[in-house]
């Protein structure tokens, strides 16, 4: 699982630090999540290819975490696109999109789908056979989803030593590692368990941003492997958090801890900070495995 | 007169090109033209003051000419901005910057007004003591003006020496300068060629991307001092130029010919080309006074 960060950081695109946007590849699939001004660029300059990404998650329509959605879809359009391209966001993406198309007389030369999301609940959004996606409702100023990405259970591991003993012909290889016990030509049944060792555990990703320090995520988010939080603030400015519906890192760090995250992220920082190793500091006062994302960062899990 | 490119390239933004979008600073006022994607990333690296700003026009919307729009909007808003901010722009640039607004629940600091353009004839839509700017009518893929910007012949420059010959009274300066006689106490006229000279010639600078080659804007353009004019392709790739509804370097380099333009500018290159050098050569063959823009050049006349 490895998590390339394009930009991290609120509000405004600066010379040097991106609004957010994020890249997730998880068991060979590459997903965008939020697609701020510029992202496109940042997709460019990581050498991140863009005919891999087939699933769009954007988290809220505020401009820091879409503005750059209509420019992507027009430059997969320029570079003679073909294959089918999937949205997820908060109801109103569709219409603005579409109307920007329009205005420009613009078509896709594939098919684009939107899957906007209404609920107030957490609900699934995308599965495939080694993939799963919920959304994480997140309190903030507009409808916000946070989208937790899970790893379905791989197959079992061949005890080839096991396999060979027995003599089983490797037709039946896909049927053990899909859990099958085996049953010999004398007639005696070998279980699965001889055959197999258990798969890899299967790794998950929370991304929760933009919100207000909110307790009703964490039996969605419980046990996540990786938990992207924002944390706009630092404690000493913890008074605009309930204005601006944003986090500290102290309260990042919080959640981390009860929901038993096993690694933690920070990130959507306020550029008003000298230093976002501040934020670091002040979340491992709470919580103690705790990563600053930052523009260009690579995670690996 | 300061000419400063923040993009000139065609399609879509990437690493080291940017879309179209360029600052006018004449007579002490500061217009933007066009706003591609990362137009206010841009703005910060070249140190322009995004405060000086309050007249952003825009040829068309095609996505590499006004994308970044919305993003300055918000911006400029997220800055606390109160100055007023007009726009000027093809008929739908209301609509979708305010679908985007609404959508991201956010609102501007400052009063913001659209101008919106549907006319096919050239037309005056900003005027002050100093600067006047017309439309100039393009031809393109959707509906497009280039903008034509002309400062207003200033006030006549005060021969000091005669004025204080004649011994006239400080009193009577200004009325001197715009272009008034003077009656002296023994009822003798001293006409204001006397007491004057011409002022300094009044500069224009034509903004003509994107189009078709089209010798309908040469009224329009005349003797214009600097005409910036779109050269997507070379001759070699002139085959484009009707279904794309773009120019060539020579075609670019004909309409400065023929208009009596005293400099050209050329820009809008696409990005298949090894060296924008290669525009230039071709554009001298026609014209002899011809730059090539590039992201961050300044022009100064």
């Amino acid at each position: 699982m490895v998590l390339t960060i394009l930009g991290c950081y609120a509000a405004t695109p600066r010379t040097m630090t991106n609004p957010t946007s994020q890249v997730l590849e998880i068991k060979n699939r590459m997903f965008l999540i939020d697609c701020g001004e510029g992202t496109q660029v940042q997709l460019r300059k990581h050498k991140l290819k863009f005919s891999r990404i087939n699933h769009i998650f954007i988290s809220h329509l505020h401009g820091d975490h879409f503005y750059g959605l209509i420019g992507l879809i027009s430059t997969f359009a320029l570079l003679g696109r073909k294959t089918d391209l999937h949205i997820y966001g908060p109801k109103g993406i569709k219409e603005v999109s579409l109307l920007q198309l329009k205005l420009s007389n613009s078509w896709t030369s594939y098919n684009l789908y939107f899957h906007e999301l209404t609920s107030a609940e957490s609900e699934l959004v995308f599965e495939d056979e080694k993939v799963r996606v919920t959304t994480i409702p997140l309190k903030h100023r507009v409808y916000t989803n946070g989208y937790l990405f899970e790893e379905k259970t791989g197959e079992r591991k061949l005890n080839i030593e096991a396999v060979e003993n027995y003599n089983i012909d490797a037709a039946y290889y896909r049927k053990i590692k899909w859990g099958g016990d085996i049953t010999l030509d004398d007639g005696s049944v070998i279980p699965n368990a001889e055959l197999t060792f258990d798969p890899l555990p299967a790794k998950s990703y929370a991304f929760c941003s933009d919100t207000v320090y909110t307790e009703t995520i964490l039996p969605i988010i419980k046990d996540v492997d990786v938990l992207y939080h924002e944390s706009t603030f630092l404690e000493s400015e913890v008074q605009y958090c309930e204005k601006t519906m944003h986090c500290t890192a102290t309260q990042a760090a919080t959640i981390a801890k009860k929901a038993n995250a096993k690694h933690l992220i920070l990130g959507h920082f306020s550029t008003r900070y000298d230093s976002i190793e501040r934020f670091k500091a002040e979340a491992l006062t709470v919580f103690d495995n705790v990563e600053v994302a930052d523009d260009g960062k690579v995670f690996e899990y």
